[in-house]
């Protein structure tokens, strides 16, 4: 793929900015979008910044009938000295180009998409909220566009990135949650799309969402698919335990989606020399361990929510409560750290920010 | 939900029609459409028959990003005297609802939007093409249209009606295939989506549908997505084998899509007093019956293929040659009486045929 040159239209009709801390997860959309287009014959081509407008399809799109599209999602937080940074966007794009290959998508370049991904961040710069734990959501995605009824790959597709200000995640705050342990749904088994983002793999849980939700939980944990046994992921996060000084999270095993946060966690807690391990982990041991008191502390991690305290976990009418529904101290310095790292408030010595010229 | 006034807009520019013998498969559409939207406030509601037109959707539209989506398959079939029949609608649109339901999309009035189906066909039914093998394909299908990023069902969906002539699904008449089965990747799994005709079900099959392409199969046969066992389902058709005399087919367990054709098969074959038995079975299984000269015939059975003779099937370097790759006597009668009752050759003794007026 050669690099190629960026097209800019800019918006005549530029929009209000909402107030930076009041604004609902993923509806207010800046003034531009990033596009770029896939044909068989010309490869991925024409990229261009225009103005945010609505797209036109054909009903037969391939997108509404086989759901052959991957997404991303990332965030640019605004630093000390209005300076603009992203958190490991690399990341971002290599699981984009692993989740396509599942899809049967043809791979983007990585850099030259980070390249035009930063430029367009630039265009909207002003959109990058300031007051604390508010960012600019960022979302890439591919979708399937040709037009055609038949089950197989599309001969073409489209490439879009979209730039949504976003809101603290927690009202009020980091916020120990209660999270319902299903044993019905499956959300990925082996040999399915577990470790893509695609989008097929967030539908398929609404219904078990509701479900946690009709029980007073604010999420779902989802056990494998094989045998309803094995601590997968929470929601759209991934999940650790603090057990006994060691702090446990799944390993990836094809199902699992590979959090950038979750390896960005595992490093830090090889640095502070905090005892870290991957491996399967069952309900029952978690359980056991719940029994004789070794579950120190338990929380997600995910790009929306960076870290989230899990107070409550319920799994077949039992309940296991921990930390007493507290933020436990790892959880917090996780969160302070990552969280500072992305602000520019604490010393990035990993290199995990780029900062948007 | 009411009964309500269907509003039909005719096009002004019709298209021309193209050689019914000469037609790929979901690429040509007919003049006009049938569009329905929901919103939570007013549900389902302004049902309409428009021209054919491309459909204008938010790049933050839920359909992009989260999969949430239902469609169903079915046709339309020129018959002597030039009637039109279609083969149990009312099935597609129960399962329509059934999909829905598993997508948390609220459902159809299926008897209202049945009826809009054959005002829409009786619009367009000089586009039922009338060689043989062929027919008017017929996709409705449900999108969520609510601007947002959150990961929580839509407020807001479109159904749309598409209607397409297709060829013989055979060019060259019915002719026996070769199967690969699929060891590595899962199509579904127990408390997945595997009972639902939604999109993301048919893309994550891609990357072995290009396996068994490039091994010389023309199709993939899935097994269980838990222990890659039992046989559930080839592509996007149900299977049935005949050994020794009883037709077996795999039972449906909540990942086998409940096809209509493999219903109306099993109907055929109890009235014909021909044993017919759903009930697990593993490939070891059957490999060991073609061991012993027992499996007589195979054949998976859908919408578009109708019945598709299984002439080969590939297990781990292992080849099945079943019924020396020629039409068994059961699959062509199987295939004569359906098609005979879809074009009104055959008695309807079952009502399986509503005429379109």
């Amino acid at each position: 793929m050669n690099e190629q040159k960026l097209e800019i239209v800019k918006s005549k009709n530029l929009k209000p900015k909402p107030q930076s801390d009041q604004i609902p997860f993923g509806r207010t959309f800046t003034d531009h979008m990033f596009v770029m287009d896939y044909e068989v014959e010309k490869g991925w081509h024409d990229p261009r910044i225009v103005p945010y407008e609505p797209l036109t399809l054909d009903p037969a799109a391939m997108i509404f009938h086989y759901g052959q599209t991957v997404f991303e999602g990332l965030k640019a937080y605004r630093a000390e000295e209005d300076r603009i940074l992203l958190f490991r966007p690399d990341m971002n794009f290599q699981r984009l180009n692993r989740s396509s290959e599942r899809l049967s998508i043809p791979p983007i370049d990585e850099d030259q998409v980070m390249n035009h991904l930063t430029e367009l961040i630039s265009i909207e710069k002003d959109w990058v909220p300031s007051t604390e734990g508010t960012s600019l959501y960022i979302r890439p995605f591919i979708i399937a566009t040709e037009t055609s009824l038949a089950v197989a790959p599309s001969q073409s597709y489209k490439l879009m990135i979209i730039l949504s200000p976003v809101g603290s995640y927690f009202t009020g705050g980091l916020r120990p949650v209660t999270i319902n342990v299903e044993d019905q749904f499956t959300r990925a088994v082996k040999g399915g799309t577990g470790m893509a983002k695609t989008a097929g793999n967030y539908s398929s849980g609404y219904q078990a969402q509701a479900k946690a939700y009709k029980e007073g939980n604010a999420d779902v944990l989802w056990l494998d698919g094989m045998e309803k046994k094995y601590i997968e992921e929470v929601g759209s996060m991934n999940i650790f335990f603090k057990i006994n000084g060691e702090v446990v999270t799944p390993e990836l095993n094809g199902s699992i989606l590979k959090g950038i946060t979750r390896m960005s966690i595992i490093e830090l807690l090889k640095k502070w020399d905090i005892p870290v391990v991957e491996r399967k982990i069952s309900v029952e041991e978690l359980y056991k361990a719940y029994e004789e008191g070794l579950v120190e502390e338990a929380f997600g991690t995910g790009t929306a929510a960076v870290i989230s305290p899990v107070g409550e976990l319920n799994w077949l009418g039992r309940k296991m409560i921990i930390n007493d529904h507290q933020i436990g101290e790892l959880s917090q310095k996780l969160y302070d750290t990552i969280t500072g790292i992305q602000t520019g408030k604490v010393e990035d010595r990993h290199e995990w920010t780029l900062e948007v010229k």
